[in-house]
């Protein structure tokens, strides 16, 4: 960890929610690995462990399911996450049931993460050679909505307090489909362990060397961005700065605040309910102890 | 009610389907309070009564609905709705069921409003600081679906008839996602109701004056259009000029009429289904007496 | 079948799937048609059978159901579809769920289609005067989900091979929405075809002559392509041409191939999933025998 | 002339530069009537007098100049306008040079229009079945850089100054390409002005009755603005309301003003130029005295 | 000359005017090339010589000027161009001035062609490695200018009767931008008439093989459009059907017609000034004998 | 200069071509700051020298051109540049003529920049309230066709080789319009100078701090970049990173080399004339000598 801050954006804690093993390594794992690198904790959450994508002859569900949480594992650990955690659904047929955002309200709730990466659930039509895996679309969907506002409203999912678990407000959502975005983070300095993950998904990558490919994306992505290479993302910002600053994320320590009244609401708020809902929350919140 | 009929569009009657207490007063308060006036009559009907979005300590949910109902009931009446129709679902875990539609099929049927409004379903990334909620995406669904076709389908929800709900069509939806339209009303008259409707959301405001934030962003709408305030609608006709007329949405009716030959679809359809179905659909409600 | 070979694309074979009765004769017919001509083999899998549709007095869902399929099946003979299938899910409230998918999976492989013909499941809003019918998005979302990667991952319904079935990957999908695409599809030899299959369709057609609507439309969208009359489609290519030529979207056959290395991503591929996956899939489906 | 003031944006005076007698009453004549009607003052600046715009046989420029002028003067009194002026410019070879840009000059300086109307210069593809004629982009071109900044900037021809003519800079402008624009102004009560100016120029209708179009055109801008018909700009504000306020459009004026420091540029500013040259150019004007 | 009618529309003749020696090819060649061959009269206007074009040492101004017209003349020829007409602006500093325009309409009157192709003026940026050449703007421009009205407006450059030479209107416009357009033209069976005419401008090509590179943006073009290469426009019809078959452009003929009443503009014009000015011009014509 | 090469692109040399003095210290002061800081030689081409400028009372045009070609040496030393070069056009009336063009090329093939700066020529309408000054787009226009083709080709101006000045290619083009662009250049190290070169503007600042407004536009740019302050340009390669390594710009030279073959255009050339002409063009200058 270096001794000075960085000049870039790094959260103290980051949860990448996805459908199956790789998919993190080929969506953010570089940005991953270069915040971990700056000693931020990372958190991983596949819905499914990946078990129809291997499919030589014999392999079991079960088998497929080892392999692939352990490839999972050892990704996780070039690019220096701190914990994976295996929801196992089924591969496949993924879908964005209540129960599954519950479980994801649990794993936000447990580990509190300032940013949140999700896989855009709005995708379905990608390009001319690709449809948008039907997992990917319902892991982006049950994410976004754990995420907001079910994870940091006290009063969904309370049954999770008998966990310990309390109300948590992720600060960003990181969201990605591939094609477009409005932030990019430079990988320069980590496409080598995006590259190295990618390759301990060996089940996966077969005699495929993810390497030129992956470069080459990359550096499209960067171009004219002072980087050589590039994740892009959308990104929300959930809670304001002023708000992170004082609670992070916290919901229930907000009513031992002295807020007597509520921040002013910036000109640069782009939807009503942005804005206008948030004094009503801070007060709900405040008023609950 | 005036005595000369307005210079702009005022239904017989409208019903605004929404997910919580208070997104009607956000949204569309401002054009019902106008339409109120000139003599519309309103109905309301929220899939939620909130009841998750109190969050004082203490506070059960029998005790959250019934505040908010209340407060719900009290900016109708300032608005000058009619009815408010609560359909209890769980707030915060809204699905768009077929068991939900149902139940929006039955009030439309039963209320037979000229206009509908919902919330925009399709609208999931809302600016760089909301999400747009999916309880509100779930009733936007629920309610489309059951405008079309569901309430106008005689042979759907046929057991509703036993409730001496008959298929209706309503002529108009009015859809709202707060970024984009192509319809837009002037609220120059109801601005103040709209804002006092807002602060009948007592448990929701805080100790937040909606006033600066409604004015600004009604405001910022109605630039360009000799407005002073606007609200801003995306409008779909499902029923034309002419077949209001003819029939105010009714379908079992028609097949009294000596319509010898369909309507001629006019050139301006945009949808291959908007006209081709039409003669068929009115043909079929002929033959059905 | 013509002698020699024809100057545009023309697959062996082509599913469409689709919502109602009729759906197929006002969208992709003249297409097909087309295509028959020309020595494709087609199936047509219709979700429901309209049972909805027939408002007349004294009609049952059984009669409607027995009607509107014999229509179908004589709009299928004028376009030289092989055969009709029939899910016989109920009219108006399809629901794209999991079952659905596994009937669409089963139809799939057994008939493999090169080409499936699907409704594009992201269109809500359409126009001005029109809302995309729940029916269609359910069954197009249905579709796409089944197409990939269901149908073509082995071991997902898995249990379909105890029918002798076996995983099929199509090459293409051809989604229609009405509106846009990047795929032009002359119809000028087969829109009499198109307009007397929809006229088969007596029960919806009424009184109203379809030809001249049709032919506009039909007209408007082949404007400055060379053609008179034309079909619009959105296409993706899910098997490249390559992998076609030596597999036919067969998955078990591709273990006998010695494929020393996979094929060389080309520059072109949009999205990273795209290429990346194929030689892992590929890779995949070898090891399994 | 009202008593009230109406509620509706009515500037002082107006001034409307175009290329031909006839481009007004196509354009904004609607607007100008109802601004006339509330007492706006109103100049026509005409850069040519349409010599080449008919065709009789034997007739010359000269005789053509004279009809077309006293169309034009007919059709400005219909809609209320106080002056006419013919640059007699050649028609159908209309360029805009620095002589066209100082005449224009001349008229803006003399007459000091709170608003300039201009046709788009950037317009050339106009729909598949119009060119944009060459002499409205000269004519708008010239007009829009008279208007700003050289109207304004009291050392650009400065040799006006000798026919007792100073700097003066128009609060806004309205640009006007037919297609597009961010102001709706209801003609709803000038209409019929409008349609009586077209007819004023008998050599130009011939038996084209302009009445349908002109409805048609404007009422299909007017849909969902609460107008029945509209005309549409982009409209550019040059002057801020509080320097409007202040001088009028006046320059020299402002150097006897305590000024004793530039109003703060706001938030809303879309271009660094915008604000940031205004301080500048109004300490220029204070020092020139 | 086939002796059947052609499927795709083959005007009776074209212009094509260009900047530069092979700009055509570059450009248009594939399909004048087609229309060659369907009986089309094609008469190329070559603004410049291309006199800079070739940087051989030694080489004089007026021998480039001999190699490169040689050059366009044996591309011609490939097509099957009846004429090249060289009016000798010079290369590298073309501008659109007045005395341009009036070569030009000197061109279009005398060979009266059906069909016009320009190089789109509006073109600035093209890509992040070409800027559009500015001699290919004036020509635009230049040539945009005389289409419309100079070239069918009787009383403008008059004093070209003194050549024998009267108004006449184009049917249609086709611009080409290289990038978008409308109007996609197929070339399968004259691409290689289009690659041996570039090859023709020896000077131009050095060791530089066309071949590939043509048929990749060819190719690329005429994706999902039924065609295996083509070039596409926009295309922009001045005169009606209507018109053209009564008149072929022709604009002192039209007043010897008992026209009772113009053409009832059809719904379908998109610009007020495109129907309005029509009926006007037309009787403008007729008054003219 | 630091020792080890920057992470960003440095030129060695780049000539800002622009109308007004401060023209560059609004636009792209802190990328030339940043570019200076690293070794790149810069000179600062002005058409005008802002002699309008000034509107004290008394104040002459000789005695303003002193002050702002002052003001504007003084903000290139700040910056870092070597020359200023001052054309003296008029300010406020400055036109693209060929002299403007031919003064352009004089100054460009005698510096010889790597990168040459413009000003966008095709910004008319720039927001709500500010047009684009016309000697913004004159000195735009002029630069642009100053850069391509003709201060690279040998038969154009040839009459300066008089002055011992030959051909010379820029190698990329950055044109500034302040409101988008592909390249975005962090000026976190040089903002500082940037607002102090644009202090240095005395004349024109008046009382206006340049610093919040600076600082805040650089910002808005900046987000979601990695950058705190950022310029944004839309940046044109006219000379590929190949070519421009063996001839570094220059045309005489490349006769000299033994290029056997033109280097294979690649598939990411976005126009046909980008790469076709490139051979051609090279192959024209080996035959030069």
């Amino acid at each position: 960890m270096p001794s000075s801050a960085p000049a870039f954006y790094v959260p103290e804690s980051a949860m990448a929610i996805v459908a199956h093993p790789d998919d993190i390594d080929f969506g953010s794992a570089g940005t991953l690995a270069r915040w971990a690198k700056h000693g931020c904790r990372i958190s991983y959450v596949l819905c499914t462990s990946g078990d129809v994508g291997i499919a030589e002859g014999g392999m079991t569900k079960a088998r497929a399911i080892e392999i692939r949480e352990a490839e999972q594992r050892a990704a996780a650990d070039i690019v220096g996450a701190q914990e994976v955690i295996f929801l196992r659904e089924p591969d496949g047929m993924l879908q964005a049931t209540m129960e599954l955002r519950k479980k994801l309200v649990r794993e936000i709730r447990r580990f509190r993460p300032e940013v949140v990466f999700v896989m855009d659930p709005t995708l379905v039509w990608a390009g001319d050679d690709y449809i948008n895996h039907p997992d990917h679309r319902a892991a982006g969907l049950a994410a976004v909505d754990a995420v907001f506002p079910a994870a940091g409203q006290p009063n969904l999912f309370q049954e999770l307090e008998s966990e310990g678990l309390t109300a948590f407000k992720p600060r960003k959502v990181y969201s990605q489909n591939w094609r477009d975005g409005d932030c990019y983070v430079s990988i320069d300095d980590t496409i080598d362990l995006k590259i190295a993950a990618l390759r301990a998904h060996k089940s996966q990558m077969g005699d495929w060397d993810p390497e030129p490919r992956i470069r080459e994306w990359a550096a499209s992505r960067a171009k004219g961005h002072e980087m050589q290479y590039a994740e892009i993302f959308r990104v929300v910002t959930l809670e304001s700065d002023e708000d992170w600053a004082k609670h992070k994320g916290d919901v229930t320590s907000r009513n031992h605040k002295a807020e007597t009244k509520p921040a002013k609401p910036t000109a640069k708020k782009s939807h009503p309910k942005a804005a206008a809902k948030k004094p009503a929350a801070r007060r709900a919140a405040k008023r609950k102890a």
